[in-house]
């Protein structure tokens, strides 16, 4: 999506030097907008070890990418198998829940196998990270596409008011390669021309809504206002909510979603009020073996600083400050599951479903038992 | 309640010279604890204005203790009802919309009026200043008292486990003269020996569970963990909560409960999860008028700045930093309205009631109509 005025994706290989590649760093949004360029495989895993980039979809480009540069370099070497085989390693320890890294780097596996000389895998590796990148991309698009209609029916009800979207943590374009997954069918609607707002929640502790879903909004120029973590229930008692549109990091076949912890509070919150609430998701994303989410997905626990802290912008620099008394525990959980009895929807890139069993896996029929 | 091992409240006469009052100076909770001393009636307006002290009980006993003061400075001057009048005005605007400062300064007009000559007008004020910070404690002690109970009944069935109660906001000792509100049953449990341990929603934007709960809890040391505000919902599907206690900014006489924002997620988590869900509050906070919380109570709306910043402590100092891109907007709603359905009972100083009007007439027969 743009930035500045100009066209941007997550990451893409250099101009004129395509053994090098870049990335948005997005540690710095939304203060400083730096572009890293990423030459070794270890630059990448350093790069999704530290978030330089983070996000399902972009994770799995970046770890395609990162495949490429180890197959230039164990191009170089003596055995480039026993290179490729450290350079993989450590590139897949570098954040190991991430389903998606495992996913691109088995994808990699496969395609520099089918090389007949080193410089063939080199270009093979190549092929087969643009393919990720432009796979993710693609998803997005379309994920776009089908949300479009439910905005454009709910803009058409309307009659000229703006369609009121309330979205919390970041599943935007700086998650994935590009459109995002529940910013796609925004920006589609507002590239559209429909009259679209979005009620970004600010996401604690980490802060990705307030960080980085309202500077990319900002950048694209679609309108859009920040509320606390808070507010969503109050806005949707007020009427000042026309759809909730979020992300997920794992939807069982069976419809429950996990996400960023407080998405069952809005989804709670819409169902009080009749608002629809919607999750976009490429079908990566689908856990095609859990049944039961809130049992059988595990919920990461992180540490409680977060909590106790924020970091920002302060005279020209970046600042960390305590907001909590020093002795005082903090607990600090990443995602919450939000049972598919509250879920309207979900929008993937093969259309919308309900989320339940059946109507899942009719879309998804390769999966089925 | 109890700071460092001494015990405190928020408002009281310094000791050896009645003349001079001395407040906890909120500002600087939890990194610093810093005593004011206020001695006329003038400070205690900018005190009030500037929030060194907040919270409608404790607001109410300082507009007490500064009308006392102006009685003491009216009683040296030329003309002790002119002097009085000019005092009385600039208390009267310190907050505008706290119903407690007016209620307090019409019970002193009232009070002052009765004194023969100005000696005893400022004996009846401080008698008077007294009277209504002692009722504050009295009312939030009685609420303890009664919402013990209610912790002792679910003690007895967790058989020595904690008992796991999540607060929003601040409705702390901090907010009234001691005990608090929603705290009252927690410090009684808690000081009574029965195993609690406190979630302390940390209420973004301003932060007052992450400064001012989590403060009062550790300095009493009651155990507790602060969590971020999308956390409740997560907590009480897993069963971590056992009961919500949260306080009241204004309740209908019809049970609709204005709050912090952010509260109606917590009730709707609460009901989805059949977990029990209060409100304490001292009869002051009851608003005898209002039948629809939801269309009839306005709500106030802040500014934006303060979502997009947060302060805390960097450095040995208070630090303000940016959280959010600079051109964003942002929506700063105060409070929202819980409707009655979702709550389980009031704790007041009378007793526990429904969230109904006959319940709460029942128990307030004075204010039938």
């Amino acid at each position: 999506m743009n930035v500045a005025g100009r066209h941007y994706r997550t990451i893409w290989l250099k101009e004129g030097d395509n053994r090098v590649v870049q990335v948005i760093d997005q540690r710095f949004l939304p203060h400083q907008f730096l572009i890293e360029e990423i030459a070794t495989s270890d630059e990448m895993a350093t790069a999704i070890t530290e978030m330089h980039v983070r996000g399902a979809g972009l994770i799995g480009a970046a770890a395609g990418y990162g495949m490429y540069l180890a197959a230039i370099a164990a191009a170089r070497s003596d055995s480039f198998d026993a290179y490729l085989a450290a350079a993989f390693g450590r590139l897949k320890a570098a954040r190991p829940t991430a389903v998606n890294l495992a996913w691109a780097i088995e994808r990699q596996l496969g395609a520099i196998a089918l090389g007949q000389s080193p410089g063939e895998k080199v270009r093979l590796a190549l092929e087969m990270a643009k393919a990720i990148a432009e796979e993710d991309a693609e998803h997005c698009r379309l994920i776009g596409r089908h949300g479009l209609d439910l905005i454009q029916q709910i803009a058409s009800r309307k009659g000229g008011h703006p369609v009121n979207v309330l979205t919390h943590c970041n599943a935007g374009w700086l998650a994935f390669v590009d459109h995002g997954s529940a910013t796609a069918p925004i920006y589609a609607a507002h590239d559209a021309g429909l009259p679209v707002h979005v009620w970004v929640d600010e996401t604690r502790p980490r802060g990705q809504g307030s960080k980085l879903t309202a500077w990319e909004l900002s950048e694209h120029g679609v309108p859009h206002t920040i509320i606390a973590d808070n507010t969503g229930g109050h806005l949707m008692q007020r009427g000042e909510v026309d759809l909730v549109l979020v992300g997920t990091d794992r939807t069982t076949y069976t419809g429950d979603v996990a996400n960023k912890i407080g998405t069952y509070l809005k989804a709670l919150a819409a169902k009080d009020n009749n608002v629809p609430f919607y999750v976009a998701l490429p079908s990566s994303s689908f856990d095609w073996k859990i049944r039961d989410g809130l049992t059988e997905i595990p919920i990461e626990e992180r540490g409680g600083d977060e909590v106790k802290h924020a970091d920002g912008w302060s005279d020209g620099r970046q600042v960390e400050v305590r907001l909590a008394p020093e002795r005082s525990a903090a607990a600090n959980y990443g995602f919450d599951v939000t049972p598919r009895r509250l879920v309207s929807g979900l929008i993937t890139e093969r259309g919308v479903c309900e989320a339940s069993e059946a109507s899942i896996l009719a879309l998804f029929p390769e999966h089925a038992p």
